[in-house]
C-alpha cells in the first residue's frame, strides 16, 4: 500500500471496521481451523462402509485377512500404493489409520533403539536437533516437543526449504532429522524442486544416522489438472550413497476416510527391516480387512487418481472462494501476501508483521475459528506474528465464501490498526 | 511313575518309540504354536465384513465416525465394553486392533515421559526391573527385552503369582512394573484370587510410579459354563490409596477378529488423562468406523457373552481332545503335569525337567510345530527346560486330536529317554 496520510488511514480503518461490524451482526459460527475433509468428500468413499463384503476375506495369496499376521501388509495393497509412494512394494509397510502414528513410532524407536547406521540410540544425544521448515505442520513440531528434540526452524521458499540453511544445520552431528512435506507443503503449498531434493539427498550430514522424515501427505492431492511430480527421494538418496537417509510416510486419510484409512512407511531395505523388527514387537499384525477394503474400492493407481479428481471438484471451489476474497479485500495492501496452492489442504497468509494474533482474535469475535496464530512454528512461536493458516476443506462452499470474506476483513482491519498505530 | 528297573524302562521306551515311528510315517503337518483363532471362530464374526453398512456412520452423539477426532473412542463403544473391562466408560480409551500395541506405547511413554506419580521418566533408571510371572506370555517378555527392562521371574501358582516373591521384588525402587494376565493366565490358565489381587493392590512398592500391566486378555473367554470372576483391580487399588497403580488392557482380538478388532486401555482418571495426552500426539483419532462396526454387531454385554458361548462350543472340544490324549499317554508318568484351564487359549504342560526342548524336537520330526521350549520365560530361557505351551485353537478338532496324540507321545518318549539315561 502506498504511504497514506494519517487521515486517509483513519478513513480506511473506519470503513473496514464498519464492514467488520456488519459482519459481526450476522452471528456466524464457522470453523476453518483444521485440514479436515468435508462430509461430501467422505461420501465419495461410502462404498467402504459395506466392504470388504460378504465372505470376502481372502487375500490374493489366499491368506485369511481376518486373522493375525501379515506384519508388512498385504502385497496387493502395497502394490496398489507403490506409484503414489514412489517406492517398490517390497519396501513399503502398511500401518493403521494414521501416518502421524508411524512418524511417532519411528521417533520413539530412534530414541530408544537407534536407527540403521547409528552407533547409539538418539536418546544418548542430549536434545537432538530436528530441522523444521517454517511455516510447517503443527503436529510434526508437537512430536518434537513431546520427545525433547531441539527444533531448528529454516525458512520455506517456493522450491522447498532454504537449502543453505539446511546444509549448515545438518553438518552438526547432534542434528538427527528433518521434517519434509515435499508436495503441496503444509501450509504453503510449495513443491520441493529437483534441485532441493538433490541437495537433501547429497548433503553431508554430521550425524551418520540423520533421517529425512519425508511426509508425502499430499502425494495425489492436486487442486488443478496439473499433477505436480516430486523427485524420487529414495532413488536420489540411494544414488548419493545415502540409501538409509529417508523415512517415507503417507496415508489415505485425505484420500478415503480421515479416521479409517491406511498409513504407509517406506524406505531402504535396511530401514524396512529395522521398522518391521520394531513393529513386530508392538503388534501381531495390522488390520488387513481395512487393507482389503481399500484394494476392493480403489482397485489400482488409476482408481486413486479418479477418486482424487472427484475430491478436487469438491475442494477447488473452496480454495477459489478464499483466494477471491483475499484478492478483493487485501489486493491494495502490499504488506500482506498469500499462497495460491495447486494442491494440498491449506492457504498460507503472511499477514502484516505483528498482526496474526490480532487477526485470529478479530475472527473469533466474528464467530470464525482460525488455527491459532503461531501454530505453524515450533512451540507455537511465530517470531514475526505473521503466518495464518487457512483450512477451507471442511465447511460448505457457501460457508467458506462467507468465512473468507470475514477473514480477509480481519486481516485488513488488523493491518490498518497497526499502520495507524505506527 | 513308580521306580522301574532299567529293563522295564527300556521296554516302555521301545514301545513308545514304536508308536512314535508309526506316527511319523503318517507325514503330518500340524501347527500348534500360537493362540490363533480358527477360521470357524472367525466365521462367527462374518457379519462385521459388511458393517457398519450403507450410510451408517453417525455415532449416537451425531458425530461423523468417518472423520478425524474422537481420541478416547465413541462413548457407546466404551459403554459396550465397560462390564468386560471392569472400568467405567469414562475411564476407558479405545485404540486400534492390538492391545499389545497399547502396552508397547505405555512402556515407551513411561520410558521417555514418565507416568503420573513418577519424578522422572523410567529411562532415567538404568535397566528398570519388571516382574514377570512365569510361565508367562512371550510377547510381554519380548517388549521388556526390546526396551532394556530387567526381567524378574516369579513363579505362578493356581491363585496367581507367588505374592511373597512379588512383594519382595516390588520393594526395590528400581522395579517399575509387573505383567499380570489375571484371568485364564497365559499359559497356565490360572485365575488370580481375591487374596492375590488384594495383595497386589495394597503392597508397598519401592517405586512411587510402579505399574501393574493388567492384561485382561481373556476376560470373557470361558471354556466351561462357569464364568470366573476376577477382582476389580481398579477399585481395589483406589481403595488402597494406589489409584494410579494399574494400567488395564484388553482387546476383541479373540472375541471378534484377531486382525481387525478393538483394543482398550483403562485406568484411573490421572492415568487416562496421561494416556490421552500422549496418544493425542500420536494420532488425530482412532478408527471409529471399526468401533461402530463392533457396536452394531455385538450390541451389548449380553451380546458379547452370547458370542463367547459360540466361541466356547468351537474351542472346548479341542481342549478336551488335548487333555484326553495327555491323560491317556502320560497318566502313569507322575513327573509330568498339565493344567486343565477353564478358559483362555492354552494348556501348559510341565514336562519332565530337562525334556521340553527334546519334546519340541521330537514333535517337529512328527510334523507338529510347537511353541519353542523356553518361550514362556524371559529371554526364552526356561531354567528347568520344563514348560510346554500347547495352543489348540487353530487346527480342526480332528487335527488337534491327532496332534495331541503325537505331542503326548513325544513328551512321554522324551521322559523315558531321560529316565533311562539317568
Amino acid at each position: 500500500m502506498p504511504a497514506h496520510t494519517p487521515e486517509t488511514l483513519a478513513i480506511l480503518e473506519a470503513r473496514t471496521r464498519e464492514h467488520y461490524e456488519t459482519f459481526r451482526a450476522r452471528g456466524l459460527k464457522l470453523d476453518m481451523t483444521r485440514g479436515k475433509p468435508s462430509p461430501e468428500q467422505l461420501d465419495l468413499s461410502l462404498g467402504l462402509l459395506t466392504l470388504p463384503g460378504n465372505g470376502d476375506y481372502l487375500s490374493e495369496a489366499g491368506d485369511d485377512a481376518r486373522n493375525y499376521g501379515g506384519t508388512q501388509g498385504l502385497p496387493e495393497v502395497r502394490r496398489l500404493f507403490q506409484t503414489m509412494l514412489q517406492a517398490p512394494a517390497e519396501q513399503i509397510v502398511v500401518g493403521e489409520n494414521s501416518s502421524l502414528a508411524l512418524m511417532h513410532d519411528c521417533l520413539v524407536w530412534a530414541l530408544l533403539k537407534g536407527v540403521p547406521g547409528g552407533s547409539a540410540p538418539w536418546s544418548k544425544t542430549p536434545a537432538p536437533g530436528f530441522i523444521c521448515p517454517v511455516p510447517g505442520y503443527d503436529r510434526h513440531f508437537a512430536l518434537n516437543e513431546e520427545f525433547g528434540f531441539r527444533p531448528l526452524p529454516v525458512a520455506m521458499t517456493d522450491d522447498g526449504p532454504d537449502m543453505d540453511a539446511v546444509e549448515a544445520l545438518a553438518a552438526d552431528p547432534s542434528v538427527k532429522g528433518m521434517w519434509c512435506v515435499p508436495k503441496y507443503s503444509n501450509p504453503t503449498g510449495a513443491v520441493y524442486s529437483a534441485r532441493t531434493a538433490h541437495r537433501l539427498a547429497t548433503m553431508k550430514t554430521g550425524a551418520a544416522d540423520f533421517r529425512l522424515f519425508w511426509d508425502n501427505a499430499y502425494a495425489v492431492h492436486d487442486l488443478t489438472p496439473t499433477r505436480h511430480a516430486i523427485p524420487d527421494i529414495l532413488t536420489l538418496c540411494a544414488e548419493a550413497g545415502h540409501a538409509d537417509r529417508p523415512f517415507l510416510f503417507a496415508s489415505t486419510s485425505k484420500i478415503t476416510l480421515a479416521g479409517a484409512g491406511l498409513a504407509f512407511f517406506a524406505g531402504s531395505p535396511a530401514n524396512v527391516a529395522w521398522y518391521l523388527a520394531r513393529v513386530a514387537k508392538r503388534t501381531v499384525g495390522p488390520d488387513k480387512l481395512n487393507q482389503l477394503r481399500h484394494v476392493r474400492f480403489l482397485k489400482d493407481h488409476d482408481g486413486i487418481l479418479r477418486h482424487m479428481a472427484a475430491q478436487r471438484r469438491l475442494l477447488a471451489p473452496k480454495f477459489e472462494a478464499v483466494l477471491a476474497a483475499l484478492d478483493r479485500h487485501l489486493g491494495d495492501l502490499g504488506q500482506v501476501r498469500w499462497t495460491r496452492p495447486e494442491g494440498g489442504y491449506f492457504i498460507s497468509v503472511d499477514a502484516m508483521d505483528g498482526t496474526a494474533r490480532r487477526t485470529v482474535e478479530l475472527a473469533r469475535a466474528l464467530g470464525i475459528a482460525l488455527t491459532p496464530a503461531g501454530a505453524t512454528w515450533p512451540g507455537n512461536q511465530d517470531p514475526n506474528d505473521r503466518v495464518l493458516r487457512l483450512a477451507p476443506s471442511f465447511p460448505s462452499v457457501e460457508a467458506v465464501r462467507v468465512a473468507a470474506e470475514g477473514i480477509a476483513l480481519c486481516i485488513r482491519l488488523a493491518a490498518l490498526e497497526k499502520l495507524r498505530a505506527a
